[in-house]
């Protein structure tokens, strides 16, 4: 095994840190930030596997140097990215905050912008006050607001897919916020993280269609938030490790057609460097599937059009580690420093891939 | 290799065929058929495999004695199941009621009732006067027709799975016809049958949520003339061979509690042979799933309120190849038969099982 | 729902108990007795679902009308089962002897014949008397020992893979003993049992080939106790849920033809209800598959001369779930009883069906 | 859609062309060319897909600007890699290398040395005269030798697994060439390529461990020619896309230590920047396995010593798309121009991954 051939190392811009680490989104920001021109990783914590190597438990870093340490002990870093489940980063934001001048998390605390509408989807926050200051990360809906934001919140998956479909639409006027929205979603086995229950072994969790959230899912909140549209939200784990696949079905107020829709995702998206437009035509891949974008930091968003029903079918996909989460959290650093935004998270997917 | 154990042989009291033998659904018809105690296959044709045995198409079926024929020389039976391709039955239908006294056809060609619904989704009819004169095969909503019909239309599997989960909303007056109904159904790949092109490939068809009929899909006929009810209905293929999963996104007129639907689902099927409600509860599987009723002729059906969204989401859960096609087939001839329902459909699934 | 309309209940021969009802092995157990002819199912006791339903835990078993019971309240039986993990039977055995004329134990407690073969494989036996007395349960090397036996050790897995495959070589003087032997062997998810640690979680066990048992492997003992043959044994875990596949590289002293083994496997297997010989030929399935027997008891033998090497490669493939314990188990009680050794054991398993 | 980030276009250093774009390999190499700093790809050719955008086959390329064209009409470039089915090249191979300096070839057709091995495993070579011109592409074995090389052979996946796993143990002198050796290999449908026939269809392939090379696997040639050492080999499709795992089983003539294997690995690999060796240790990825290095240009090997048996058993894993074939052809490309040897390769997979 030789030396790393991809660390930036003492040529990086910037410090980072991963607090986290061991779970399956902290491995994911582990290799992108590994990978990343601009940061070196100087510190990954993980309570259960203090003293592990990386590689130990994320078997494609194996050959990263780095051992994972307690969250007890924070390096002072220029960037915290922190991978902990819910409810934790808002127990330590401060020290997050002391230990680094710009702090991404990638838990649900800081999403919501108020506390009402955190209480009406979670259990009481412990620093209301932070809600109004953080910052949601996904460029594509926040880029103005990210420059030089020092506590940036990554979406949720299964919201960023759905918000990615559907932000074209209000912008283009095709929907006002009072339609009928049915968004049912379909998921990979790592959205459950790491560990997992019974339902996670293999034999109980292969080959599925579950209902797992079939009402009432958090993710409502934050949809609700960026779109103004109440949408009936319903999640299905099917059989991918990775991937999040938003069907949106929907009843525009007036007819719509495919060519309105295509100016719609063509303003929206043009300039957009990690959105695809993937609508009909020919071949294998005629709308967006989560397989043509595993592993990458690209949205696939497509449409097609339903006159009988008055329907509006709108489909988008991400991989839920990376767009969904850990590449959203990278991009979103990536702006707030006013590194390029496309550094580090250029890996353009693989084909063939089998159930990624 | 011993002689077989299960066929009834000479014990059976009805002689069947099976035309189309070796694709998926004829191969499940012939494993049906082979070790149902009152059947005993004399025929299976099949123009690309004549003359090899049945075993070696169906690798399940290499204890069984028979070897497929040319579909020109049909033997007289009692009954013929005719598994072909879309528009082939309608052709042969006369030879076909000329070789058996009763024709199950699992096609799409004798499902509507009329030559204007047939026109309306498909291409022109041969044959029309057979619409109105043919029995839908699914005996939990036609059960009283069966007995003694000569022409029976097995149902297509994605309609059947609507249908299984919303008929009893109907029954009980939740639904009346005119409310919004969102269909979203996900699907393995036997649904694309033995053979299949470039996009039922391995490599490309594993790991995917791919939309394959975003919008039309035919089946929206057989919804609207059993329920009365338009659907806005899309299919998604995923990562299994079998089985098909209809989430009913609902939005009914009136509010309804989940008490009311216990009743009417209670009411609609506690007396069905082959179908559960399964509506939350502890444990890994608390709603319909595809994989536990693999192989089997078993429905599972369930559902959630969702008040904040004023709907009602429905789960429904079949295997395409037995309830959805083969199973219903085979049930339905029992009941025109005056034979025990169950008989031959005893299987109860495998737990474990991976992608069914 | 229906009453069950596949347990034989009062007109059942038998009654019978599974110990250890809630893992893989023990739900297997119930579903083959549940639909067996002559058995009815009068306890499953599980501590750690004690009290809930028998379909909780398996869901294709959501009709059968039994919940867990402690396994300290034991019922008189004619025939108990044990599905509990290695070591608890031997414990126990005195007790279940006590509750049951007939006990199949389905771990590794009674499967070699003496304390020293016991104690070089696994730690000190408790009662070691057992050893000698209890009988294996594979009909195709032992049956003519099971009538009237009260104590049946049920095979390991990939043992009972491997001695189905080598055990005509032996009878025909194919192979003498001295010979070398490399067996690899490809296992599914359910072999780690229900439950499982972080290995066995969907993310991690999907798609792999992972050398889990690289040498040493238990099963060696039970190949060389009835082949007197010492075996190289690795087994890799594949993306499947049942199914164990041994491939047997072996190097005969003498050259063997094709014809000489199918005349070896003809004789061995020609009368065996369950074994079948596949080697070449045509079609898709030219030699034994695993998922080709998923869900039976069958197993498939077959295999290919490599002059060249001098080398002779034999497949075997079966439901590590069945033929590789549940089935092979009900299959020796069959025997031991005299009942139809069929009986119960029939379903001829899917085609297609996915990663079973 | 934006402009692409990661083409190096102008800036790059040399142009190239792949011929035979659509397959799989093609698809493999167009995805690391288009992302690799030093080369600018001006050229795909597929007959079939003339005229269609990269992206319409290769979803992952869908921002890559370029369409296929004909194989008649190459453009002039410095390499020119060549994925085409065996047989192709060497039928074009003066047209080759008319239109570039360079030419990589990925098929089997300039593998071996001679023309009588040639004969011996494929049909009559058309050029044998650059059998012995051309080199092997493996770097771990060839490096010295590819330096200004002008015609390229890149190995089959097979055989690159097996003599990198092999390879360090003939260094060290723990192999002489005279022993005992089972190669039992399990590879992903992706070899099988795109397209593919019956077999190949999802719901026959799913879930599978299949025999499909029982013996007399073409890569032995290869393997032989480099180790000296005849190897029984015996290649098994299980559930994977991509992925090639090799277990050799070696009866070394002297006892061997795991120090002496670790020494041996070391030796071999440490200055080696693709190889890992991966030999026990704890947690879930203990031995090398094809998902860890999906999608990466990194071989793993690892070993386990069976003193019973006499036995070493050695275990090797590479992505069949990268390290045995595309990314192998890119690699040396590199050190054949005097590129950095890493360069376009350093993705470093994914983790976790479900069947990659």
């Amino acid at each position: 095994m030789s030396a790393s051939h991809t660390d930036a190392g003492d040529d990086a811009a910037y410090t980072a840190s991963v607090v986290g680490g061991s779970g399956f989104t902290g491995g994911e920001l582990l290799r992108l930030l590994y990978q990343h021109p601009e940061f070196d990783v100087v510190q990954a914590t993980s309570r259960s596997k203090e003293r592990k190597t990386v590689g130990h438990v994320h078997p494609n870093l194996r050959e990263m140097d780095l051992r994972f340490t307690s969250p007890e002990d924070l390096e002072s870093v220029d960037v915290l990215f922190a991978a902990t489940p819910h409810g934790v980063s808002m127990e330590h934001v401060d020290e997050f905050r002391d230990a680094a001048d710009t702090v991404v998390d990638l838990s649900a605390d800081f999403r919501l912008d108020s506390e009402d509408q955190y209480d009406e989807w979670y259990d009481g926050h412990v620093c209301p006050e932070y809600l109004e200051k953080s910052e949601y990360a996904l460029p594509e809906i926040n880029r103005e607001n990210l420059p030089g934001a020092d506590l940036i919140a990554s979406g949720g998956c299964n919201a960023t897919a759905t918000i990615l479909g559907l932000k074209p639409l209000f912008d283009a006027g095709i929907l006002e916020g009072d339609e009928q929205a049915v968004v049912d979603v379909k998921v990979g086995s790592s959205e459950g993280g790491a560990g997992g229950g019974d339902a996670s072994s293999h034999p109980e969790r292969s080959g599925i269609v579950r209902p797992y959230a079939p009402t009432g899912h958090r993710h409502e909140a934050e949809i609700e938030q960026f779109l103004g549209l109440s949408v009936s939200f319903t999640v299905h784990a099917v059989d991918m490790t990775r991937g999040a696949s938003a069907t949106c079905h929907l009843f525009p107020n007036a007819p719509v057609s495919k060519g309105d829709l295509w100016t719609a995702y063509r303003e929206a998206y043009a300039d957009e460097p990690f959105m695809r437009t993937v609508a009909g035509g020919g071949g294998v891949y005629r709308y967006p599937e989560p397989k043509a974008v595993a592993g990458t930091n690209f949205g696939e968003v497509g449409f097609e059009v339903d006159p009988g029903n008055r329907r509006l079918v709108v489909f988008s996909a991400i991989d839920n580690m990376m767009k969904g989460s850990a590449g959203q959290a990278v991009h979103a650093a990536n702006v707030a420093l006013g590194i390029e935004e496309t550094a580090g998270l250029e890996f353009a997917g693989l084909h063939p891939v089998g159930a990624p």
